[in-house]
């Protein structure tokens, strides 16, 4: 190996899992701050599986303007992927390809952004230097809409689906509260989240109080009563006139099985889920007999930029930046994460944690944050969850009406080595 | 009767029908105008039925600031109603019920605001005076989000469904193009829109060209064709790599079958739809194996006043000033109509139009807006619909990261007369 002066190598970046209305703003924390430090910043296409194939951009002939932009821009700029390393005994090729790669473009960083899957390989990664002598530093990077990393306060990513959920909440039940005295009485907006229920809470948000929407709100956390949740969505109609729940797609019945069950599976042996709504609402229909309209955004609330939280925003950019902080003062097998220490005046600082406190861990939603019946929020989840929709972030509009959505280069390194099946 | 300075009486104001994003911003319209001439504004409870039910709400007693707060507020302030009056021979009770209530109350001038059916109701309640010897103007105002009404260049409410649309077929292409490589494939949007794709088309505003989304849109305006759907997919996802698709709601096949019955009705006779999406998407995977995603935003469209288009919120306001010019003028069974005078730059206007040119007419959307495959819109289509959605109408936000929705007292006004039974 050459001799290496203090910031003598390239950073590779790449993205992992699903993205968010912000994992691209982490991406320009990471090339702006190592730009500053003038460190080059390579790219994984297509996250991880980029890294092993060799596929990499060079972020260096991107514009500042166009990395600049990226702080607005949804979607994740150099493609993302679902694909978890195996362990190191089952599939050591992988990580070693990864090592050849890292050696062939001299990557000396490596930051991976993603949720608990990631931090684990990012963890592996890291351990990965030593046993195959070759000086890789790697730090994991957060990101989920679901906010279920171990550690951190919350996760960039989620605050924008929240405030999405919070705000889609309360205009749709504007909407149901004009039509209920002869159409609408039940509306359902089914939100993501396989196991926890945080961006259901989020919906919470929208209203205080008994009569304010959301009136029911069903959490993975708790097993779905039937009897319970009729009599309360019959209740709220016969009190409030009308009633708005919010569902999360991964609530489940008393013997385990996901109400929506779809009977796929994505690339992490995940069931793939959705659908929780129609099934509800045909619930509703054929038990109370009111006529109901349901939701079910998708994509569309991870994605949603034009309305996403300027604390979310602000937080995944400065956890970028820490990223390349740590990497470059020589730190390995660490997060930045978020630490709260005011609720209101809210006031959070990044700190690095250590990845094997976050690795495959999952942060689940205290027990304190539902209510007693199971279909809402508490007082304590409220002043967790509302700092985090605070403040708009408003992407520059074109005089077309659109967001200004930037779009990268995304101009590909040459190859330098075989190509590697895996 | 009494004799009759030029503008004494009050003036009764209500919505109809499904509610949009900006139909409060004609509410808002409406009051401002009227308080400006010195006329008080009634509103009707729930639509016609308020007016039936004599269900009336004074709103003299809302300050300027809520007023105000309606340009900005989704929802139907004083509720709406899907019910349509039978005609004059099969229910003349009704009608005598009205002026009855007409009476009592002095409404000398009546503004419904509505799509087709509520133009309809207008036009009978215009010829009412004079058949039961009453003084009432009545004047339509329009509303809409499906677009559809003949005469009006564009329908209040549209604009901003359609910039939602457009926006987040971006939002959610830039997700997908992220995650193709190795997760969804083919991302489904289902849209509003029954028998006329206009929705539909306002989602071809989110890109330009053959590679950008939506690579494929489907309307009520042609047959599903699943043949030449299959195909275009397949040949998406292997020219770009992946595929949003944006369906209409009311796309039927050969035999004339909706793809989505749900097998009810509502109030107006309509079919009540939904979910045609995951019929979709069962195709695309049965058919050709991709992994999908697929989104419903239902109510979240026609609702998602954050994200109101300008151009629309600010014709919403002026169709309600200019209906209030029209009835204190003396006119009646008219409506304001949207205008056009340029493409670009827009300009347009409000004028009044006859209200038998515009009850029970459909506009359909012109053939030449559709590309000759039927998957895409036109230069033409593009041209008529870019305007529409131009311009930004933030609402204010709170500190709590909620925009600031506005909420009536709606004070009841004392009855005067029997119930009705209807």
């Amino acid at each position: 190996m050459p001799t290496r002066t203090a910031l003598s190598g390239r950073l590779l970046y790449a993205q992992s899992g699903g993205v968010t209305a912000v994992i691209n703003a982490t991406a320009a924390g990471v090339i702006e701050a190592a730009r500053a430090k003038g460190v080059q910043v390579y790219a994984a296409r297509n996250g991880i599986l980029g890294a092993l194939r060799e596929e990499l951009i060079d972020t260096t002939k991107e514009t500042r303007t166009a990395v600049a932009a990226l702080r607005h821009t949804p979607g994740g700029a150099f493609g993302s992927c679902r694909y978890k390393l195996k362990s190191l005994e089952a599939n050591r090729a992988e990580y070693e390809r990864l090592i050849e790669v890292f050696r062939a473009h001299d990557i000396r960083w490596f930051l991976y952004n993603g949720g608990n899957d990631s931090a684990d390989t990012a963890l592996k990664i890291s351990q990965l230097g030593k046993a195959m002598d070759y000086d890789i530093r790697c730090i994991g990077v957060p990101k989920t809409v679901d906010n279920d990393l171990a550690v951190t306060d919350c996760c960039p990513g989620f605050g924008s689906v929240a405030k999405y959920t919070a705000v889609s909440t309360l205009e749709a039940s504007l909407d149901v509260a004009s039509m209920a005295n002869t159409s609408t009485k039940v509306f359902i907006l089914e939100v993501m989240g396989r196991h926890a229920g945080w961006i259901a809470a989020a919906a919470g948000l929208a209203g205080e109080g008994a009569d304010a929407p959301p009136h029911i709100i069903l959490f993975p956390e708790r097993v779905f009563d039937e009897q319970a949740f009729l009599a309360k969505v019959k209740a709220t109609v016969e009190r409030v006139g009308w009633c708005t729940v919010v569902a999360s797609e991964g609530i489940r019945n008393a013997e385990g099985q996901f109400l929506a069950e779809a009977g796929t599976r994505d690339a992490f042996g995940h069931s793939q889920l959705g659908g929780v709504a129609p099934v509800l609402a045909a619930l509703v229909k054929e038990k109370l007999g009111y006529k109901y309209h349901w939701a079910l955004p998708d994509y569309l609330q991870r994605s949603a930029r034009h309305l996403a939280s300027k604390t979310d925003a602000e937080q995944a950019y400065a956890v970028g930046q820490a990223a390349v902080d740590y990497a470059l003062a020589g730190m390995n097998a660490v997060m930045p994460v978020i630490v709260r220490s005011s609720d209101a005046p809210y006031r959070w600082k990044v700190e690095p944690a250590a990845l094997h406190k976050i690795a495959n861990r999952e942060k689940k939603m205290p027990g304190s944050f539902l209510t007693r019946d199971g279909f809402g929020i508490t007082a304590a989840a409220r002043r967790y969850l509302a700092p985090l929709i605070q403040g708009e972030a408003h992407p520059p509009h074109g005089r077309d009406g659109l967001p200004m959505y930037g779009r990268l280069k995304n101009t590909s390194v040459t190859k330098k080595l075989p190509t590697f099946e895996h």
